[in-house]
């Protein structure tokens, strides 16, 4: 069926609703599992209205996760869902269908697979590419534990242009491992899936034959189904005879209707029966059985909730003052290039990529690429800007050492999603940016205010010579006038923002990074309210190289000294305070506040940023318990 | 020629004598390639001789080296070469032939390629599988800039294996980049070649053809050439219909004899011409000329110098420290696997791999997956062990935030090198480790003062659950007995090491941190004999959690708290104490000693802590110099 609205009422999924636990799945005979595959289906449609969340990925994955429950014995046989954000029919297939609403929520279902939370998640996920190495691991596990279980990990073919996914197969050949990989090629990562890789999927549709498995498991090859893929093809095919699974090492079977949920059953049942890496290419339609999402795969990548009461924030993205920013530099400066590893609209570059095509590189899923294609540009004069979510930065970060900072090259990092991210919860918490990026030589590491100074920031950033990073929070700016001009901060200085009850000599500093200046001012003018001494905000503006000065002007007159960060306190920019306090013989009181020494479970922004005393509540909370253990010490 | 000894004399080298720039290597005959080879060949030995160092692989690259430079217009033209520990032939073709002999010590050549050390150094290397992504870097900003320089990136087939070279050929072929890639097949990374990557290089050879180019530059494919490569083939070769780099969109040339290096220069030549991504392989021996290095191909990686005094240190080295704890463990513990990213060597794993074999797994150079992989492991209640230099755990840090410290798997990190590392110089210092790990919730960071602290704290780090990291150094341990009984230490809890003066009540307190306990020992004992007050060595032991208890105890009676560590300063462990004692409102003078924030160039590793003031004497002065100042405060 092909769904054309997003429905606001339960729907009746009367097979569906006797799942409770996919053992009552496999009870059902093969022929009722395009009805299950049809339920699910408006079930999903229905639960993602409710909750909001990721949305076309797991409605292409419907049929392939009935299949999947139908014929392995979960969870004693592990599913590993690569990226995660697909699991949804699975954590409807395993006993959380009734809390499907609650996806994202704080105390909900978590957005990903999540081993506490259910058996059946078998590995953690969220970033991509790690299913084939973990369910190696457990392939392997097995095998020297001399378990049956069977191991299947479910794979994007945008999550397979990451090396980390060609390390895994080339291991799993080594070691000639029992497990199944099944290919979910939709042709897209979160973007056009780009490269290589892609042309080669192509190409083995444009083969026109595929490989398939008769009732023995025994593969034979076979004309291509009857359902349309022609319409996919791409136009630049490689030769026909090659097929970089079979190169690599594994059996390969396939391209399969991945819609086709009885013909998957018996592809399945077929192949667990092999031993040895074995790869089932799968064609999916991203956002299927939903005519707007089949439309706009980009767009439906992932949705609000239905009804959702809209922030009004008028305040523009942060992402998208990067993607002006960038437009703009680039008029200015032809030696600007720009690279994404895939996130091309989650960055703000769908402008830039316009306008400036030949400047602009998605280099897919490829963190690590990412960055030292940008070291091999920097190195012929130009001037690369890599945008990447602080979180996947995790995954660039030898280069960042190693090509980047080591050679001091002129690369600048525009670093989205960085703190907190709320709904995505902790696999996408970009909370250790700080902390290891600033403990690399040659690093100048900043953090804006507001929106406006992101601008300036970035514009700073492009012009120092040597590798920079600006770090910025997912979500809205404050509302602040952006300035059109573009005007370069001096390195190192900082500002004082705010200072209350300037009467008295005694002071409490507030060291404020990026985010947390404009609740510290709010904090900081609440406790003026309530104590007798002067209270003073500084926005450091720079995690590195700090402002010494304004620390040394600023030491006489304080009491206490508050750093305060959304960012890790360990190792985070309050501890570069403290190194340099220790450095100067700065003998003062210092409160470090900032992200608490654990993984956050996912809620709202607000909420999590409220329960780590980060809120103007919070701080000013937090400053008056230590003034006052201060002053009874005293 | 084959030679069979090292030359302690400088051999006659008339050909190569005239070559100071390969201008002059330019305007030779081809037909006199041969003898600049030979002449090259020998002289490389001699200088390897002379200053040690990487050995094998660059004698396996001698032709390769000089038809590059013969047919490429360098420096204009881009050669990239990956890893760079086969760049000696590069260096003495490139004006530093005299200089050769002092590669790898304080103030001579560096030992791999480094941009500030020549304008032929296009790219600086150490760690491997760099080259295709920063040669498609330069390759896509001479398209930009309408360049017409060429760009040759030289790659072995072990760095093959790295995913991120995948990525990066996934993305030139995304870009139709004009750009060759050399595939140098030696077989080998460091140790055997892995995987299924492995077996299809040999399955390409297995076909008994390959793919020509004639003097026009067309491709046609011809019988194998004569010379022997059958002596090579591997046992489980896949379809020899399949090519992994023609299926990703490469133009795919060879397999060429590497060491016929006029065969070499006419491929070049032919190839140069054309357009788009080129794959040229090669095939070399590593120690090719050198009959005791092509026997022993993996002991003869790298070579000591001739005549080198050796040191005569009784002490076994941290790494078989390591490898005869895992053993020890593995016998007590079914439970117990061990991974390594082709270091089996490096590490000291030889043993454990032959004991164990069906426990041992090397992923090839795969630093994500194996981090990945461990955690899949542990998913299945294993007890997974991953031996890794500290600098390139950087290539699985965000495996170790995401896939198992978030998920709080029971993964032992056995990080080896850490801290400076002299002669192979900045790419390979491990100082970074204490920073980017500590800030992540759920780790326990160990580092221990001597071999036997660095035993029993690999089995504390395997008896606790959850993430934990051994860090130690390069090199030998200090000549203590080595307990066998396997005795967990208290998580957390440090130890006085050393007291002086304890008549005086004023105390300088120094916690120290792995390598530098010793040393600290040495320090306090000189400090005590010219201060008229108390010192204290505490060996830490841990970097998280720390021992904040031991620090609160000396709280009151320290006057100057000193932290000392093989680490850079900024964000390490006395970071860690300077955030605990800001929270805990310790107000007391702190020096916090380390690295400097800079990258180091090579020398010895004594050398090196003698500049970084690490050593006994560069403590004290330090501690002398900070009291000094701070009594004059007082």
């Amino acid at each position: 069926m092909l769904y054309t609205e997003i429905p606001s009422q339960r729907p009746v999924t009367p097979l569906l609703d006797a799942i409770d636990h996919p053992q009552q799945l496999r009870q059902l005979e093969q022929s009722q599992l395009p009805q299950v595959a049809d339920e699910l289906r408006q079930f999903i449609l229905y639960a993602a209205g409710q909750s909001g969340g990721h949305f076309g990925a797991n409605l292409g994955v419907i049929e392939l996760t009935v299949a999947l429950h139908y014929c392995f014995n979960t969870p004693e046989d592990r599913l590993v869902w690569d990226v995660g954000h697909q699991a949804y029919p699975h954590k409807a297939l395993t006993g959380r269908r009734e809390q499907l609403r609650t996806i994202r929520a704080k105390n909900g279902l978590a957005a990903f697979p999540a081993r506490e939370e259910s058996v059946f998640d078998t590995f953690g996920v969220g970033h991509s590419s790690t299913a084939i190495s973990a369910g190696l691991g457990m392939a392997l596990a097995s095998r020297y534990q001399k378990s049956p279980r069977e191991v299947v990990a479910i794979v994007g073919d945008g999550a397979m242009t990451a090396g980390m996914a060609f390390e895994a197969m080339n291991d799993a050949v080594a070691h000639n491992a029992d497990m199944m990989v099944v290919l979910n090629d939709n042709d897209m990562s979160i973007s056009q899936s780009t490269g290589g890789f892609a042309k080669h999927l192509a190409s083995i549709w444009e083969q026109g034959q595929f490989v398939n498995i008769d009732a023995q498991g025994q593969a034979f090859v076979q004309d291509c189904p009857e359902w349309d893929y022609t319409s996919r093809l791409h136009e630049s095919a490689t030769d026909a005879a090659d097929n970089l699974f079979k190169a690599i090492g594994f059996d390969y079977f396939g391209p399969f209707d991945g819609h086709d949920v009885e013909q998957l059953a018996q592809v399945f049942n077929a192949l667990k029966k092999r031993k040895g890496p074995r790869l089932i290419h799968i064609y999916t339609v991203k956002g299927k059985g939903f005519a707007p999402a089949e439309a706009d795969q980009i767009k439906y990548h992932a949705i609000s909730k239905l009804n959702a009461t809209s922030s009004k924030n008028p305040a523009p993205k942060y992402s998208d003052v990067f993607g002006q920013w960038l437009c703009d530099e680039a008029a200015q400066d032809d030696k600007l290039l720009a690279i994404t590893p895939a996130m091309c609209e989650g960055s703000g570059m769908v402008k830039f990529a316009q306008q400036f095509p030949e400047r602009y590189f998605d280099v897919a899923i490829a963190e690590q690429h990412a960055v030292t294609l940008a070291a091999g540009m920097a190195c012929e004069g130009l001037k690369p800007v890599v945008a990447i979510y602080s979180t996947f930065l995790q995954r660039g970060y030898d280069q960042l050492i190693h090509d980047v900072a080591l050679q001091n090259l002129d690369v600048t990092f525009a670093i989205d999603r960085a703190g907190l991210v709320g709904e995505d919860g902790p696999t996408h918490a970009g909370a250790y940016d700080y902390a290891f990026m600033r403990t690399v030589p040659n690093m100048v590491i900043m953090a804006p205010k507001d929106e406006n100074e992101c601008r300036q920031m970035l514009h700073t950033a492009y012009l120092h010579q040597g590798p920079t990073a600006v770090r910025y929070p997912r979500g809205n700016g404050l509302g602040v006038e952006i300035q059109q001009q573009l005007t370069a901060l001096e390195i190192g200085k900082a500002e004082i923002v705010a200072e209350f009850n300037l009467e008295h000599d005694e002071c409490i500093s507030i060291l404020a990074f990026g985010s947390r200046v404009s609740v510290a001012v709010e904090a900081a003018k609440q406790l003026a309210s309530k104590l007798d001494l002067a209270v003073r905000v500084v926005n450091m503006r720079f995690v590195k190289p700090l402002d010494e000065q304004i620390i040394r002007d600023l030491a006489d007159k304080t009491s206490l000294f508050v750093t305060v960060e959304e960012h890790a306190v360990m190792a985070g920019a309050g501890s570069a305070v403290n190194e340099f306090i220790a450095q100067a013989q700065i003998l003062k009181p210092m409160l470090n506040l900032g992200l608490p020494d654990e993984f956050l479970p996912q809620a709202s922004h607000a909420e999590m940023l409220q329960d780590c005393g980060l809120d103007a509540k919070g701080i000013q909370n937090s400053i008056e318990h230590a003034w006052t253990k201060l002053v009874q010490h005293i």
